[in-house]
């Protein structure tokens, strides 16, 4: 028997103790956005800091303005040395009332069609793929006496609130940080049998707008007819944003969009994803956006505007007739290419401050935005990983973009010169920022199995 | 000394005792529209009918499908018989953070400008109004031993809720409830020193929608690009319903709708109201209305349209990024001439789901409609009450169309045959149906006196 098929053995046999382990985890209620939950962060973060010492990694927690990070450094066996990212911190969990069982009390519960899953907030994003790796690394430690490949750990506590501290951070202690290659487990398969590695990620703006009319709420029927309605004006605009063919109108918001290459858009037209297939899954059947673009473009290659939350006026049961005096709106921005995350901000906010009227007044919140991320053609762990998913599934991988923003890739590429190899096993069904998150325990168990495989490529190479 | 001078002098000796009662009733927080208050809304109603009695009106609380009514009779001196109508129930109170002081804990305030209020929940809508009416009686019963004329009492408690029950009430009581005309005390003033009598009310319509997309809220990393939007299938419907001149473009919706006859016209336009008089004292300067109307017609003589209240995903601190499930509204509509309220919730019924995406769907919940309400021109209360008021204010009450819309005014029409005479003295500032509402004590104080003088000379008729 190899040593990795003893270490495959190993985590096959220790798959009851690393769930006992993940829920513990689950069971610390690490809402980074809350400041309600802040010592829980904390513990979140002492929690892994313990584990990681139990598996001889030098580990600790390290300050920062905001929730604290995990460091940790493991000497291996073979030269390659990896930079592991992940995050302990989860989203909140509103509304609650939508969840079949309480949100940070995790459970296996069985679905429909028979999967067996992982039920709590963070079971997907990020704790249960984080541990993954974190118990690949235990089994290979447990069958040979040490990690096959040098190991730093980096898993921060604030990525659902835009990891606003963690570039500073990166920055501070980028020597201690260094390594050949950044691997990063926040990302999904491409079905529930067939394996991906991230070629790509979009960037993101997030801004919030108030808009503010009277200086007090209005009786509709002394004042209605005359005075604006912040309701009104705040729905116009987002009306305004997209054009009849779900084009965003916002003037250079295009720029530094590059067209998808030819061959991407064939080896996707390859792929046949309907959108019956793809929004079938959530209820729905025809796509939303842009005209004349294939489904797979518009969700991964394609910059997207959503606005993610708007409130104003009376919100309560039955009825008020009033003329609120302000409504707010949360807007995100999904980017490709090399559109420029300041500028899009900048463009969005004059787009907005135009159509306000003159006797009203407009104020913005502006979270931190990240650039989209494209790795090297060449990207030799690239080709490792993928030789090693295809071991464990059975099945080629497939190269993907990926819609959704993970800007520490960025950082990793700015500040350490290093690549990110982006590889996990979230499914688009896992509801992560939903209620009912969940995890598939075939995720959670040959996840572990690919990290396995992946750090015993990696030693070889 | 004249008997009415009697009755004048006995109100002003009195006042203390009068707000002594009136903040009594106040406390109780008689919230019809959330079933959390229902208690209340009857212990307010029992407060009335105990308040009644002790002036010798045969009083009593009336059960309905909702809120109790209470109906009192007493006998007068003279033969004219009115039908008081008022109502003990209030508007929710939130946000609760923007009161000065708590709502339900009534105080006299004193504003900049030297105003003496009674700040309070209801303090002017409806409960301060319908204690001018019931404090003119108490001194015309201390200083004759009856009231001048014969009066019904008829106090709803669930007005703000759309009076839902209060049609099939009078329809029931029909002839207990016959009067020679019908006083309403929930109107206002041209301004704090000019009385009004309002000629014509606008009906309402009330409607709110909710839409839904996707069958879970999703992440819009993922799902951004393709999933129908929710807030913006909402915003769209919004931006649609006004058109660049400020018209409404709901098939049909001017059906019915008079020209405002010219006369009326010429007399508005003698009061020269501006835009920035009006909108000024809530710190706005320029009409949202319809393009080529004057103000007052626009707020008076002109059918509109407000959304009311806005809600969808998310909506707490910090940023998430979601696209939601669901969104919702709520949009009323004020009607005039002969407006049909059951076609033009129809109207806007198809204009809003043709609209809604394929694959989405849209659910409404439709409240309590009613028609515009005009009075005839020769009603001869409203020349009696003019002249009254003339007496009390010593300025020429200006006779206006109202914006808001008392749909029992039309009920008595139809059921009971009865024009209403509607004579108020709430102010455009009294913050009705929003934080920190005030009834001026000169309004409680003179308002009292002019129904004392309205029933002399009703009396004299």
């Amino acid at each position: 028997m190899s040593q990795l098929d003893q270490v495959l053995a190993k985590i096959d046999s220790d798959l009851d103790a690393s769930l006992a382990r993940l829920f513990e985890w689950l069971r610390i209620p690490s809402i980074s956005t809350d400041p309600a939950y802040k010592a829980d962060c904390r513990r979140a973060g002492e929690w892994l800091v313990a584990d990681l010492k139990g598996l001889g990694v030098d580990a600790s927690l390290r300050e920062t303005q905001g929730h604290p990070v995990v460091v940790g450094h493991a000497k291996g066996a073979a030269a390659p040395h990896v930079l592991f990212y992940g995050h302990y911190d989860v989203q909140p969990v509103d509304p609650l009332e939508l969840w079949d069982t309480p949100p940070f009390e995790p459970k296996i519960a069985t679905l429909a069609d028979g999967r067996k899953v992982v039920s709590a907030r963070g079971s997907s994003d990020d704790k249960g793929q984080v541990l993954t790796f974190v118990e690949a690394c235990r089994a290979w430690k447990a069958v040979t006496g040490s990690l096959p490949i040098n190991v730093t750990f980096l898993v921060e506590g604030a990525e659902e609130d835009g990891s606003k501290f963690l570039p500073e951070f990166i920055e501070a202690n980028k020597d201690e940080l260094k390594a050949d290659v950044a691997l990063v487990c926040d990302t999904g398969m491409w079905d529930r049998d067939t394996p991906a590695v991230t070629s790509s990620l979009r960037g993101m703006v997030y801004e919030e707008v108030k808009v503010r009319c009277a200086d007090r709420d209005l009786h509709s029927g002394t004042f209605g007819g005359a005075a604006q309605n912040p309701i009104h004006v705040l729905s116009k605009i987002i009306a305004a944003i997209h054009d009849e063919n779900g084009r965003i109108t916002i003037p250079g918001f295009y720029d530094g969009v590059p067209e998808t290459p030819t061959q991407m858009l064939e080896q996707w037209r390859g792929l046949n994803l309907t959108e019956e297939e793809f929004l079938g899954q959530v209820g729905l059947k025809h796509s939303a956006g842009e005209k004349g673009r294939m489904l797979i473009e518009q969700i991964q290659s394609r910059p997207t505007c959503d606005v993610n939350g708007i409130i104003g006026g009376y919100t309560g049961e039955g009825t008020k007739t009033v003329i609120a005096s302000e409504a707010s709106c949360k807007v995100s921005f999904r980017l490709v290419g090399d559109q420029d995350p300041a500028k899009i901000a900048e463009s969005f906010q004059a787009f907005v401050r135009e159509r306000i009227p003159a006797d009203c007044s407009v104020e913005f919140i502006h979270h931190k935005g990240s650039r989209a991320l494209s790795l090297p053609h060449d990207f030799s762990a690239l080709t490792v990983a993928k030789g090693a998913l295809h071991d464990e599934w059975k099945k080629e991988p497939i190269v993907i973009g990926m819609g959704g923003s993970i800007p520490v890739g960025g950082d990793f590429k700015r500040t350490l010169g290093l690549d990110t190899l982006f590889v996990g096993f979230g499914l688009d069904d896992d509801r992560i920022h939903s209620p009912n998150e969940k995890y598939d325990l075939q995720s959670f168990h040959k996840g572990t199995r690919s990290w396995a495989r992946i750090l015993a490529a990696l030693a070889q190479k």
